[in-house]
């Protein structure tokens, strides 16, 4: 905190109204401070043993819940998110921790692989190796203004680092810096309490690009967790690919998340379809990553979909946006829809002048020849907006397939008659997307071991990860293989006799 | 092969002759036409069951041996690597083939993973949730001149990303078109033999950089695999990234090794270390990724070693390099070592004027204060040369260790007295490589299940992966989610009751 000059304020969307206390912007050398304390951290903090490791990640939970109504009020105050939506992300936040928790507890991470030495084999005999993943280094992690718990400074991108051995420097949201202070401080006083080093974690505010660029291009940064818009995401992508080291970025951006509704759907629950299509769209005025924002209409029975879809969308109270930003290019995203010919607005959700922010829900609709002419038509509206296209046929929906953006999920609707033409679709929907959804709707990310939250280019910078999930925790490693390394010096995981008890490899067989 | 305006010919480094026939150089329309072919191909070839795909890779393993004495005694006219190096090289080859069509019928690199639905569970049921690993897309691979089998037209990045169910466009390295265009017509015939389609491999020829960088922005193009100089990698790296849809390269690029003497070692085994060292530095003109270029001889008692070593450099006899222009930067990177103030020529191996580029080896010395000096130092010089680094003590050491670029290798020499100090480095050297070895030798990859090829830039362009061995086929995947996707429309890996019996995990758990 500090004086007005150089102090960071929220505002709380709902009334405009600006909130204190202010936080104190970071300057380039409590960036640079931070990633050295950082660096000096990661020595200790890499070689935590399991349990240990483990206990600190369910004490930052227990830490986080401890905060109370403190944090859900700030919560709401800073983002307009309802308080029922806030402490179900903080459920899912802690949840998330002691997730991790049990996957550094049960070692699988560790990927340990062992090639026993075969001194006969002919014509030369095989060392000794064996494998395990390390820690890349000191991870930079960007919160997200749409999830200010869940994807920000205790979420899944600090919990999967810290959970792989690396410490974080989060670079928190400037829209909900009071949520991020309070939260930041629940992680440092888990650092306290398990006697880690300072610079395991750091909390950096900032509200320009400067500090966001310097912590990217810090040489004690090994790898980069970011979830936003492609803009934000593509910066940094740029920037650490001109570092002298160049460093991974996994930024996950922007994704439509394209619903294909199948004739034999359209024909049994239209409209059911169309009021639960809408339902989606509105959680948290649309502002998920998994939004519904496209939505396909394949044969000629779509009328009632779009009619109860219509009627749901106009009847939608608005809901405050998160900030005044993403409603001006809410507003513009949906006025660029309404304007475009061949574009029809079929609804407007309601307004309220009470609210500062407000998200005025959008349905538009279009034909597929409109769609395949303008490519911008596929471009993110972050908000409740969303565009129906009409589609002749099977053939007409695999050209649009083909033209779409790589994507977080793609939905499929479709009744047992339509089976044949999904299962002729699924192929070029995995390819497009990182999650194929049947008869369901793409917002709810469950966070598990099976799912991907990830996704071909644009949706992330990293298609071959997932930003949600146990398999999370691998973007922040790397494999180190050990030829002949004496048993005593060998890491623990690696030694004859697995005195850590992880699973194993032994000649590419679990034992 | 065409008229002598367009032709590519291989020239043999033994004598400078020029080689018959020559090899068309691929025009852009070629770079195009194969990449359309690999991405019809692509719907196919990823769809090809297990058992197929890995009696594929085997018929290409089988179709090389077939080639028997014309293949061997073209690799030796084209590169100048004896006989015997050469039968080795095409052993391993068709056993890296032979291993990844076991991985591919193993079906571990699925990465199957079920998390079933749950109904009842509260607040939220839990969706069915199904993974696995798909092919991110036709790869482009890179030909390297140093392995004109092992790491070429159907090396260690063709097997692997075959393995993965991606089509594969190799751009031939030019200095031996023969053998690339024998092998290449070997897994045509393979790809033929099990009715493939046509697209599943291509060739391309071309010396220049333009036809490499069509084929790396294509946009049918998913993923590189690249072996060669940094200055190649990176080009690479920079057009893939500035695609409209970048793409991930898998560029391994420079390292030099560095090896450790500590002090029980080197007054030990002192003499014998030097000659083993130099057996090393050897192999192949030192023209291995792997080869020593940097030793750190710890503490004063190390003039047995260095004896020893120079001993051998001076009987060194000459070999032929790869190409004349790899002898050109050979001469120029021992030339810049012998003129440096601080460094002292130790030895200079044979000469042979009977040899068109022959490699004369070098071994050269310096102090910890020079060393850390000067940074180029540390730059590799591709071939038999080595510089020997006298460092006063441990923390001398540590500062080194600190001051190094990533590397693929980091070797240790230490006596049982050493393993305190030894212990002390470990984390360090973790850290700089991507394996680490002790009292062995760099040069020597062993293709297994444990290894790790690759290492923290610039020895590679992407840490967390390594070109040999098992997980080399991770480059080439992507995760993809099914969520409520009904059983009979699932990848037969996801469906109920598991029909192609590969390894699974259910609730985070191995089945």
């Amino acid at each position: 905190m500090s004086g007005p000059e150089t102090a960071l304020h929220a505002v709380d969307p709902r009334t405009g109204e600006r909130l204190e206390p202010g936080y104190e912007a970071a300057g380039p050398q409590d960036v640079d401070g931070a990633c050295e304390l950082a660096w000096q951290a990661f020595g200790t903090y890499r070689r935590t043993g399991l349990k240990a490791r483990a206990a600190f990640l369910d004490t930052i939970a227990d830490r986080i819940e401890a905060l109370g109504d403190v944090l859900v009020e700030r919560v709401v105050a800073e983002t307009g998110i309802p308080r029922a939506r806030v402490e179900g992300e903080r459920a899912r936040t802690c949840n998330q921790l002691r997730l991790f928790a049990q996957v550094v507890r049960s070692g699988d991470w560790l990927g340990a692989r062992i090639d026993p030495a075969l001194p006969e084999r002919t014509p030369l005999p095989r060392p000794d190796l064996r494998r395990r993943q390390v820690p890349l280094g000191p991870v930079a992690v960007f919160g997200a203004s749409n999830f200010p718990l869940a994807f920000s400074v205790a979420g899944g991108d600090t919990a999967s680092a810290l959970a792989a051995g690396a410490p974080v420097v989060v670079k928190a949201h400037p829209a909900h810096p009071g949520t991020s202070e309070l939260v930041g401080r629940a992680v440092r006083e888990a650092v306290q309490e398990h006697g880690l080093p300072e610079g395991t974690f750091s909390l950096l505010h900032g509200a320009g690009h400067e500090i966001g660029t310097r912590l990217v291009t810090h040489p004690r940064i090994a790898a980069v967790g970011f979830t936003g818009s492609r803009r934000g995401g593509l910066a940094l992508v740029a920037a650490a690919a001109a570092r002298p080291v160049p460093i991974p970025v996994y930024a996950e951006m922007s994704s439509v998340n394209p619903v294909f509704l199948l004739p034999g759907a359209l024909r049994d629950g239209g409209a059911d379809l169309g009021r639960a299509f809408v339902a989606s769209l509105s959680i948290g005025a649309g502002q998920l990553c998994t939004s519904p924002g496209l939505v396909f209409l394949v044969g000629d029975g779509s009328d009632a979909f779009i009619e109860a879809a219509s009627a749901a969308v106009a009847a939608a109270p608005p809901a405050p946006m998160l900030t005044a930003g993403i409603r001006t290019a809410y507003d513009a995203g949906t006025a660029r829809l309404a304007g475009t010919d061949g574009v029809r607005t079929l609804a407007r959700g309601l307004d309220d002048p009470e609210i500062a922010s407000p998200c005025v829900a959008g349905l538009f609709l279009t034909d597929d020849a409109t769609f395949l002419a303008h490519s911008f038509l596929q471009d993110e509206v972050f908000g409740a907006s969303s565009l129906l296209v009409r589609v002749a046929d099977a053939d007409r929906l695999a050209e649009i397939i083909g033209s779409l953006e790589g994507q977080l999920t793609a939905t499929v609707h479709a009744a047992p008659g339509d089976h044949a033409l999904a299962g002729e679709l699924l192929p070029a929907l995995e390819t497009l997307a990182g999650r194929v959804l049947f008869n369901g709707w793409p917002t709810g990310v469950e966070v598990g071991d099976a799912i991907v939250h990830g996704g071909p280019f644009p949706a992330t910078s990293a298609p071959a990860t997932t930003s949600v999930g146990t398999s999370a925790i691998e973007r922040f490693l790397r494999p180190v293989s050990y030829q002949n390394v004496p048993d005593g010096l060998l890491p623990e995981e690696l030694r004859d006799g697995d005195p850590l008890g992880v699973p194993r490899r032994v000649d590419g067989k679990p034992v």
